[in-house]
C-alpha cells in the first residue's frame, strides 16, 4: 500500500516512518510542515510532501493523491494552549478525515488517539481540553464512511520498544513510543483491525499475534 | 412545547427566557450553573434548574426530564480561555446532544451558531478556536438524528431589537441580540425551521414572516 503518515516529524510518527521504510511492505510518503522538515527527510532517503493542517482540505487532498492508506499522527504536544489542540488535534484530524472521503480512493484511516478518549469520566482535568479533541476526532472518524482503525495508547514513554503490548480494554498503563509505531505499522491495511478502537499498553503480547 | 434553555444566564439565553415567558407559548424551563443565578431567576418567577455542561450527560438528562425542546444558548464567552472553548462550546454542546437522545422524548434542538461556522475558509485568525467548536458542534447535532434547527447570527450588537432580520444566505452583517432571542422564540418547535441551518443578520423582514 501507499501509506501517507500525517506528523510524520513527531515523536511516534518519526519512529513509524523509519520502520514502515525498514519493513518494506509499504511505501511510505511523509507529511510535513516545514520546509527545513523536508529536506532532512528527502536527505534521509524518504518521499515526503509539505501539507499544513491548518490550511485547507483540497490541499491535504491533493497531497494525498494516489495514497491507499492514511495514519494521522499529528498532535500540537504539550508545549502550545488549548486553541492549537482546537485546530490540529481537532480539525487537523476532521480535515485530513474530510480529505480522505474527498481522496475516493483511501482504504484505510488509522487514527493515533489516547486511551480512554472515549470515556469522558476518565479523562484528568488538566489534560480535559486535549481529550474532548480526541473524542470528537474519533468520533467523527467512526462516523466518516471510511475503513478506521482508532488506536488508543496510554501514557506514552521513551523506554525502549519490547514489541510486547496489551490490547485488551484496560484503563491505564504505559507504553514505550516505539511500540505504539510498531502496533501503528502493524496494523495499516489489516482487514482485522478495521473499524475498530483499540487500547494498547504494554504487556506480554507479540505486536504480530494481537491481532 | 417544555422548552429547555441551556445557557439561560447568558447574554442571549436571559433575553430568550423573558420572550418565553412573556409570550406564553411556551413553558420554559433555564438551566443555569449556579445557585445564586438559580436564586435570581427563581425570584423572577422562572422554573429553573442547576446544570453543569462540565459535568456528566447522565445528569444533564435528568435535567431535561419532561422536556420537548432544548435550546442551547450557552457558551463560554470571550474573557476564558481556548480550554473552556472546548469543554463548553464544543463538549458541552455534545454532551447536550446526547442528553437529548437519552431522553427520548425531544422533538426539536435549537443551537445558536454563528454566522459562517460551516465555512472555515471565512474564520478570522483570531476566532479559529472557537469557530472550530462552534463547527463540529454544529455538525454533530446535524448527526445525530434529532430534528434540529441551527441559527447562525452574523457579528452581535447590544442594540435594540427591530423584530425585523435577514435570514438569506449572508457573507457578513450584525445583529441586535434582542433580535437573536426573539428569532430563537420563534422558531421553537416549527416544522418550518426542522433540520435546517439559518444565517441570521439584521434586515427588513419581520421575524414572523421569515420562516
Amino acid at each position: 500500500m501507499n501509506v501517507f503518515v500525517i506528523g510524520a516529524n513527531g515523536q511516534i510518527g518519526k519512529q513509524l516512518v523509519e520502520r514502515l521504510k525498514q519493513d518494506g511492505k509499504h511505501e511510505v510518503t511523509a507529511m510535513v510542515r516545514k520546509q527545513e522538515q523536508l529536506d532532512e527527510f528527502k536527505a534521509n532517503g524518504y518521499q515526503v510532501v509539505l501539507g499544513d493542517l491548518e490550511g485547507d482540505v483540497e490541499t491535504l487532498k491533493q497531497a494525498m493523491s494516489g495514497m491507499d492508506a492514511v495514519v494521522f499522527a499529528a498532535g500540537s504536544g504539550g508545549s502550545t494552549g488549548a486553541d492549537k489542540t482546537l485546530l490540529i488535534d481537532l480539525d487537523g484530524a476532521a480535515k485530513s478525515v474530510e480529505a480522505a472521503q474527498a481522496n475516493g480512493n483511501i482504504k484505510h484511516f488509522v487514527m493515533l488517539s489516547a486511551l480512554k478518549a472515549e470515556d469522558r469520566s476518565a479523562w484528568p482535568d488538566s489534560m480535559k481540553p486535549y481529550y474532548v479533541a480526541k473524542h470528537h476526532a474519533d468520533r467523527l472518524l467512526e462516523q466518516s464512511g471510511l475503513d478506521y482503525t482508532i488506536v488508543r495508547p496510554g501514557a506514552l514513554t521513551d523506554d525502549a520498544g519490547t514489541g510486547k503490548v496489551n490490547v485488551d480494554n484496560v484503563s491505564t498503563g504505559e507504553i514505550p513510543r516505539a511500540d505504539v509505531a510498531a502496533f501503528l505499522a502493524h496494523v495499516i491495511g489489516r482487514q482485522e483491525a478495521a473499524n475498530k478502537a483499540i487500547d494498547l499498553v504494554k504487556g506480554d503480547t507479540a505486536i504480530e499475534e494481537t491481532i
